[in-house]
């Protein structure tokens, strides 16, 4: 207390400042037809940006740099719900090059791959190298490593080995649970797994694979609330009336989104999120993924907000990412700028109010060496020696 | 570790027994016609219940009690999203009995008037004389006592006075920010009041009666994410595009239902609750009130199961009550036996599995001396005496 002014507040109160004109804002976009996940309309409106985040709506806000954006549209940074970043065989840092081209702002990431060798070193390396980088990476912990006990793998993560990650503010909860037999037959490391998330009001995410309709309940009844492996509208209909969110998967190999497509509807769509689980880094490089499912979904027939709020909103709300998933006062500055919002083209792509993407070319300036130290983890005999 | 089993473990093991089958569950409501909040369509299941939770839909499941339902419809139990109990004139315990007559079985209280009185004491009150009764109390901590400086009332709750009492698992965040001068000054103690409750990810109510667009842009900046002061449209289209909750209030007093409920469409329902803020137990008791806000909601056109959503899963996630909200697997078992759905009349409640209200009776039986210790609050001469 007293003298002593923490960052958070440095911040805050600079924010504050700017939002109420008593100091000039970074950045002032006049003219925008912004996709508005609250009310489902399209507003024209002045977005002022302050220290990366959105600090006001309205004509009377100035900046160091003033655009007019001529009335173009923009959209929220979209989130990948669910991914394992070593599938895409890159580094965050190269991942990140691929996903701001598509308007990825942040992902949702279970480095489920990394800790299945490295353990919980694996998930220090996945939070170093994936800091200060264009695109945020949350990251949900790992709660079946190995798989299952059948398995062997080079690493064991007990609950006790998970539940200091939660202090680190990227980490939203507990990655895809996929032993239904530990959950069934309440074995005590995942009883604490699970009430070590559920009591902190972190999300769990199911894997729910085959899972059957009473298989459904018993994973609910244990506070599992996401699901990316509906692969039938059976399926899916069964988890969204149990209230799971639904995270409908395109990635390089599993391909869900014709099937699941059918039942979003206004009606239902809060409940629906994209993500691409497993994809690689030339797929995504080449044909995009979040952005190309919004593209689809509105091809199908629905609402472009409705499209835009299931790759923004809806997984902003299912982890609890407060400042994510809008554009709005209080949010941070991820936006798109779209030239057409029902071709969602992407023209150019701001993340923390900053330029990072523009006119086919990634803006941002990657700092040297931002990964952190990676234990050797292959081994091979000395080649020249044969 | 080890043998240690904490009573939230043997909960959980007990309900995936009874979800897997393996144990006998409580109840089972068969034939039940659920209004659906997650896909929004009816749906006929049959509802497990074990220890207060839902367990499973499902035709497997056996109960120790089983009820056929014959298609009645069930919606999930009612909760009010902001309410100052102090103002119903009646305690906890008297205001319970109201209120589960209506199918209110949670609320969100801000003890704002008994610490404008008591401070922490008062707090400790309302915790202590909320406990053990058919509603449960959220509550969210005064962040202006007093009101503003230029006020003297009996307390003062600074940052560091409320902080210990987010440990309490009762406590979903900070009430109605109405001092808008120490927001716009960024005074160091409101600061950490924001900060406190943000960073912990628990929600910041507004209170934002009278305030001018600008003033909102400077609300959300800070954190402020709720609002129950809405009197007319254009003050409630201002605060939805800036991602406020939109708390549509009717009290004894204040009645804004009408006003406001012209914004309220499918499109922008899951942004809306209803609320109470100030409203006589009489009032209460006699005509009810968020169930009778879902009556005129219906009235007006929008579909029952938006507007049962209103008064459920959207108060649910704007205050981060994962539970509560829905009737599904992992949920608690609160939930109101409707006979009529376009009517709404409710002819049963369940509180966490139990019948608390059935047929125009209170059902609930309840313990005596529930409250805490009140202080002696009122000083007057012995009257005898004079």
């Amino acid at each position: 207390m007293g003298g002593e002014i923490s960052l958070e507040k440095e911040m805050l109160v600079s924010l504050i400042k700017a939002s109420s004109g008593e100091e000039l804002c970074d950045l002032v976009l006049k003219n925008a037809q912004i996709a508005d996940v609250f009310s489902g309309e399209i507003i024209q409106r002045n977005i002022a940006v302050k220290d990366g985040y959105i600090v006001g709506f309205g004509d009377e806000y100035k900046g160091a740099e003033e655009i007019d954006l001529k009335n173009a549209y923009v959209a929220p940074g979209l989130i990948d719900a669910h991914i394992h970043i070593e599938s895409t065989l890159a580094t965050p840092k190269e991942f990140s090059r691929a996903a701001i081209k598509h308007g990825i702002t942040s992902v949702v990431m279970d480095p489920h791959e990394i800790a299945n060798v490295m353990g919980t070193s694996g998930l220090d390396y996945m939070l170093k190298a994936s800091e200060n980088l264009p695109v945020d990476f949350m990251m949900m912990l790992p709660s079946c490593v190995p798989a299952t006990e059948f398995e062997t793998s080079g690493a064991i993560l007990h609950a006790e080995d998970l539940k200091p990650f939660y202090r680190r503010n990227k980490v939203a909860g507990l990655a895809e649970v996929m032993d239904l037999n530990a959950v069934r037959s309440t074995s005590e490391d995942m009883m604490t797994k699970l009430l070590d998330a559920n009591t902190i009001h972190k999300t769990v995410d199911g894997h729910g694979s085959g899972l059957s309709p009473h298989d459904n309940n018993i994973y609910r009844t244990a506070g599992i609330t996401t699901d990316h492996e509906c692969t039938t509208l059976e399926e899916a209909k069964d988890r969204l009336e149990k209230g799971f969110y639904i995270h409908i998967r395109e990635g390089s190999v599993a391909k869900n989104f014709d099937a699941l497509i059918p039942l979003v509807t206004r009606n239902s769509c809060r409940r629906f999120t994209f993500c691409t689980d497993d994809i690689y880094i030339s797929d995504l490089n080449e044909h995009g993924s979040i952005d190309d499912m919004v593209r689809r979904a509105i091809k199908t027939g629905l609402d472009p907000v409705d499209a835009i709020r299931m790759a923004t909103l809806n997984p902003s709300e299912c982890y609890g990412l407060k400042s994510k998933g809008a554009v709005a006062p209080g949010y941070e500055a991820d936006f798109l700028i779209v030239d057409d919002l029902a071709e969602f083209v992407i023209s150019s792509v701001y993340k923390k109010g900053q330029l990072v993407y523009d006119k086919n070319e990634v803006k941002y300036s990657y700092p040297e060496n931002i990964a952190g130290d990676m234990p050797d983890t292959m081994n091979l005999p000395d080649l020249g020696k044969r």
